[in-house]
């Protein structure tokens, strides 16, 4: 976003004379040449790696095999989500938080992550979760009227509960509809511990930027306390919070942890992705304003197969006697990319990309798969969302108790 | 408040080698020497003088006449009354808004003003009325608990009620209570067309202010506008809003009206009173933290009296010889400035003054006569409030449809 003042977030990359920053904030995700660099992200923001060893313990504890973005290291840093498998462990339990900010019609692919994620999460530890649509955020970022983010947050609430959302266990709710009482309270009590100084320093909000922007943050915040929902947690004030996410909304959880003790509040824990590649390259995350960047969900199978054909960024050789003899480069080729989210089968993707490195499988059949891959995903979801009518949206966002959240 | 840039609202007094700053703002209100100087607070905040045509045509509009706030000029200062009256002349309603801060357990006189001419006004135009508490205000601004600050507003609210509305044409509310759905819609909207820069224009903040402060000018805003009450003015956008405060929350209404036309509102009309002087004298409202300089509707008959023999600032002369020689100061008097408030009878007030100026009645006898007009005012004040149970602070305070707000 324009109201970003650029470098406040940013991670210097390489010493050398050309500097090259990635931003990663909110509003904004720009890599260097190279791409994102996880790693020096996860220095940058403090946080910590998820290793193999916990992916195993994730195992062990829910007795399944762990989601592939789990496996394949698509989520890949983390927040004391080794306190929350301990708890676990113990027999307690916790709560799940994510959300999406309403300023699109359609959702692309790179928004289901988290959903897809969150619902294994659901499913594997049955536990309740909510899920905010910020749509005061979008009015304050966008050029949209108060309206219009209220009909988008309602209709990405259909796409997210197509993503198969048990209604006995999920909450969903837009700000600007839900936003009030215990919620506002806790609001107030973030805002009261976040000075402005400290808000420009990890949201880069400048003089220019509108009451909107520094009054959002606390919005975002308070969901990671079970005390904004008295409906669901009466009583339970000290229950844990995880939260799956994009590692760009970690500035919101930073400061959300830092203020939480200070409030007597527990902090949350975050499980953190690294960004869904846009079809051009891994420079950036897709963008919802460029339809040739995304597959969306409402996309047809003839235009999927467009876009990935057209766009699909290549790391195969430019003519086929070179694919033969030097192979594909897999390290910026996004059917890969795409298909290591969304091909499930560990070992096809493994021949796949063994065939396509050592040159014996050329882009045009990897791309095949990732249409066939995709196409089938979007059938299912499209099917899905069919089915979501205007009482269930109702009924995932009643404000109402679950209980039978944590059965 | 520390939180202000003394200065920002400051009005500079004389030209000489000493200068002497006013600064008047919701936090300060503090006069040089000579006290507050109101002429030079219109001019600078550019609202109107109410001059006595405007008085007379309340008086012929409404029918009665005009409060003494108003015939004695306590109420001095507006925008746009003139606009409310013309409307009203046609035929045209409106409705009034006015508020509180609850800080403290019990009101003190100066408290009463608003409320007391407010009565007056809804009872004299016959319109709605509605009352902010703005606990969330008194959580950001002093070392208060939520819990606590809606402990105060609901506490509040009984000697708000104790001062005669009717609760057929009233609605009270509180922020953390009421605040969500259309009122926050509108925050939002207000909060999206002031900038961070504008803002500490306008109230001073600082760096190290917390975001609760840069959060609030909105919630003070929004009531100006119908649309924030739809359980009372749906369908009644354009409904005009007057709204009776003393001059130092200008600054709030200001902001509000520079807003309303950009987000398709009307901009509410203000009608503005001077400040209810300290005991110790004029040159500073009274404070709520300091129990010696003003009088409380708790206070007993004694108390009264102790209070006003000990610290009311008297513009009499040293000695009686000297007082009947050159009578009494009436311009720095305390005694006279509060019967001016209180004492209703203009032919009696004009009496006490004459004589008190010419020296023919001395300090100790205004006193007595204040003394008593005090006692009787704050004994039916307590009287009332103690008839005032939680069941009508649920019925003022339930967010009501008011069928009859405009008979």
């Amino acid at each position: 976003m324009a109201a970003t003042e650029q470098g406040v977030e940013a991670v210097r990359k390489g010493e050398g004379e050309e500097e090259e920053e990635q931003v990663v904030n909110p509003w904004e995700v720009s890599a260097g040449k190279g791409g994102i660099d996880y790693d020096k992200l996860v220095d940058q923001f403090g946080c910590q790696r998820l290793d193999a060893a916990l992916v195993d313990r994730v195992a062990r504890l829910t007795g399944r095999q762990p989601h592939c973005f789990l496996r394949r290291g698509l989520f890949f840093a983390h927040r004391d989500f080794n306190d929350i498998l301990d708890l676990y462990e113990k027999g307690e339990k916790f709560y799940l938080y994510t959300g999406r900010g309403p300023s699109s019609e359609a959702l692309h692919l790179g928004h289901l992550v988290p959903f897809m994620f969150t619902k294994y999460l659901q499913e594997a530890f049955k536990v309740p979760l909510v899920i905010q649509l910020t749509d005061d955020e979008k009015f304050y970022w966008k050029d949209l009227t108060v309206e219009e983010t209220k009909r988008l947050a309602r209709e990405n609430a259909k796409d997210i509960i197509a993503c198969g959302f048990d209604v006995e266990r999920t909450f969903i709710f837009s700000d600007f509809g839900y936003i009030g009482g215990a919620f506002y309270e806790n609001m107030a009590r973030v805002a009261k511990c976040v000075t402005k100084n400290k808000a420009v320093g990890i949201f880069g909000f400048s003089s220019e930027d509108h009451l909107g922007k520094y009054s959002f943050p606390p919005v975002q915040a308070v969901p990671s306390f079970p005390s904004s929902f008295p409906h669901l947690f009466a009583g339970q004030d000290q229950l844990r919070c995880l939260i799956p996410c994009a590692i760009d909304q970690d500035p919101y959880f930073r400061m959300t942890r830092d203020v939480a003790p200070r409030i007597g509040y527990q902090k949350p824990s975050l499980i953190e992705s690294r960004f869904f590649p846009a079809l051009q390259g891994e420079n950036t995350k897709m963008s919802a304003s460029d339809a040739n960047s995304a597959i969306y969900v409402t996309d047809s199978a003839k235009e999927i197969k467009t876009k990935v054909n057209k766009y699909a960024f290549s790391g195969g050789q430019d003519s086929i006697e070179l694919h033969r003899q030097l192979g594909a480069n897999l390290d910026v080729d996004v059917p890969i990319k795409y298909l290591n989210f969304f091909l499930e089968d560990d070992d096809e993707l493994e021949h796949i990309k063994k065939e396509y490195k050592e040159g014996r499988m050329l882009t045009g059949e990897v791309k095949q798969r990732l249409i066939t891959v995709l196409s089938e995903m979007v059938a299912r979801h499209q099917r899905a969302r069919a089915l979501v009518t205007e009482e269930m949206v109702d009924a995932f966002m009643a404000v109402r108790p679950l209980p039978n959240m944590f059965c």
